[in-house]
């Protein structure tokens, strides 16, 4: 399955290994520097590449007490690049990227941790296709110091566990955060779109987020139909232009002294990306600042937003990772995300529903994730098989 | 006077250089990667360290026909141990930091520009002491990627030239935007804080101001009292807060693995930093979200905030790089700054003038400080000498 790009033996540092995560193997997605292991960033440019130092969410991880196993599969400098990964659930389709080994780790039961990141939609994206948790915090909430940057405005680190309780844990250990959710009493509010200004979700995803929602009501959570204001709209072109610019200058050494050795798909991104003009990134930078200073009109009034993870299922094959429409805004926002899995789509495979709350509303946003994972675990005995 | 820690052989490149900076030598702060030169981060640790990778603004540096003619001379991991390098206007003094190298070699004309960063004040107050411009850009606007990161939410490239409008090119040349100013002909209007809710200024920096103040006017700009509100006295603590607890993870390695190689003054400030809790890390990363949603309290009705830029000239020795007091909260906002040069202080030394402007608004701050900068310079002659 090719989940893992470079494994370390681990039997001393566990049996020496102290914490709340003592002994605990975790996979880290191939784009964090480690000192003990080579780390590629999936790309030949970087084969046997040795860092001097880890990268802050490996020094959290081994402060307490994990065990960095191995490093994940990573798309090429965690663009869109497929790699050879396959999705556990189907050997036959792609487990989504960038961060493909660590979501594939997880659900595959290799791991029960798995560290990754998100750009786009890199965490929630591959966690819906594999059926498992994955949780993208508030931008900066965990440090990507150490980590082969694409976009410094989004970048963030993602984590996946086998279900919400588990990424919260990591999640608490890892930040010092209390955010793993006690009994779950509280009654939720989900705002549900009514319709988003990017791809539309097909038909076997709405299918799936109306399943959620009767799962929501049936445990007493409540749900309320909410409509995106245009600057919704203009956010998927300002993380566009955003992503590009950013990209064409940290991969601005790579792209210059080994054009080579990046894949064709990677090259051509950099070369549009190049022809952004700085003035269109400006003006996109200072949409986003904007929003962020709107947020009270997306989250005024109701616990999170919940939407479907992706479009649809994990697509057949391995020409491409999927599509990260139903994550981008989310990214750009810095709104800390959980995907919730628990339920499937008509074609057989994983498909997860979302939770988006606002910057900081991390311990919230963990809360109405757990609350809508046990409403589904209860509900999928009553939903008719697919 | 050691503001060079790494040296290449140039002339080769320098004839084959072509673009806006071609063949001309800039010195890069020993805290960004170069593939070329050794990088140490101003630390023993990573003594003979070689990066594999450019830093993207190396990289940026190299696509318009720079010369990065060495590394200059950085306080260890950015932090406030002082280096070995003294003030070109005063070899008694120190240059300030930790862009210690990058001013000095400005100031003693061995390079036009030189790059730097700030977290705290660590490019205007150098650039202060040792009487050029330092231009601190709008936070995110120039590529941190490569840079030994010491916080995430605050690090920031800073540039070093003679004057303004050296810096204003410069800038220009790296970002794509227009910054240069044109023929300054509008009449700023600036924001002169009544007090500060921090380090007071000394009197001899109270009477620099005065005389930017009096320049100013005399050249036909507008000068206008404003008064904090008390939320800029909460952001000084935030600031603190965020640099501490992010500065924690960021060299944990380091501290981790090589404590017996940081400085007393490092490792003291890393063991009390690893007591900030993450609740009020987030308090302060709300804080500061909230302040940058109420910028037009600070900047409506003006052009630009005026303030010294630091509390005083450069101290005498070399047991500090001096206070940045005058510079936390605006890194912490994401202001562009750029330190006005022309004045001297009652001890000799030069002593600057700081214009602040809001985020994105670049090309208004340098136009602004263009304007300040003319300013000084035809009222000089009429003040009494020092």
């Amino acid at each position: 399955m090719a989940a893992m790009a470079h494994r370390e033996s681990m039997l001393t540092a566990a049996a020496q290994a102290t914490g709340p995560l003592a002994g605990i193997p975790v996979a880290v997605k191939d784009i964090f520097d480690t000192s003990g292991l080579v780390t590629s960033y999936g790309s030949p440019v970087y084969e046997n590449h040795q860092p001097k130092s880890d990268a802050a969410i490996v020094t959290l991880l081994r402060r307490n007490g994990a065990i960095v196993i191995g490093k994940s599969v990573t798309s090429e400098f965690a663009y869109m690049a497929p790699p050879a990964t396959r999705n556990p659930c189907d050997l036959r389709r792609t487990p989504g990227g960038s961060s493909s080994g660590s979501a594939a780790a997880v659900a595959a039961g290799i791991v029960p941790f798995a560290i990754g990141s998100q750009t786009g939609g890199s965490t929630i994206r591959p966690a819906s296709f594999c059926g498992i948790a994955g949780y993208k915090p508030t931008l900066g909430m965990l440090p990507t110091v150490g980590m082969k940057c694409f976009s410094w405005s989004l970048d963030t680190v993602g984590l996946f566990g086998a279900g919400v309780r588990d990424v919260a844990y990591l999640a608490q250990v890892l930040s010092g955060r209390q955010l793993a959710p006690g009994d779950v009493t509280a009654n939720p509010v989900f705002g549900v779109p009514d319709s988003y200004p990017w791809t539309a979700p097909s038909a076997n995803a709405s299918g799936v987020l109306d399943m959620a929602v009767r799962a929501i009501e049936q445990a007493g959570g409540r749900v309320q139909r909410v409509r995106f204001a245009p600057w919704m709209a203009d956010l998927v072109a300002a993380h566009d232009t955003i992503q590009s610019y950013e990209a064409y200058q940290t991969l601005g050494f790579e792209y210059d002294h080994h054009r080579a050795g990046l894949s064709p798909l990677l090259a051509g991104f950099l070369e549009r990306a190049g022809r952004v003009d700085t003035g269109t990134y400006v003006q996109a930078c200072v949409l986003a600042e904007q929003a962020k200073a709107r947020l009270s009109e997306l989250f005024d009034g109701i616990t999170g937003l919940l939407t479907p993870s992706a479009p649809d299922e994990a697509p057949d094959g391995f020409a491409s990772t999927g599509d990260p429409a139903f994550n981008r805004n989310w990214t750009l926002l810095g709104c800390p995300c959980v995907n919730v899995p628990g339920l499937g789509g008509t074609r057989g495979g994983p498909i997860g529903v979302q939770v988006i709350c606002r910057p900081w509303d991390d311990t919230r946003c963990l809360d109405a994730a757990a609350f809508a994972e046990q409403a589904i675990a209860a509900a999928v005995g009553r939903f008719p098989a697919t």
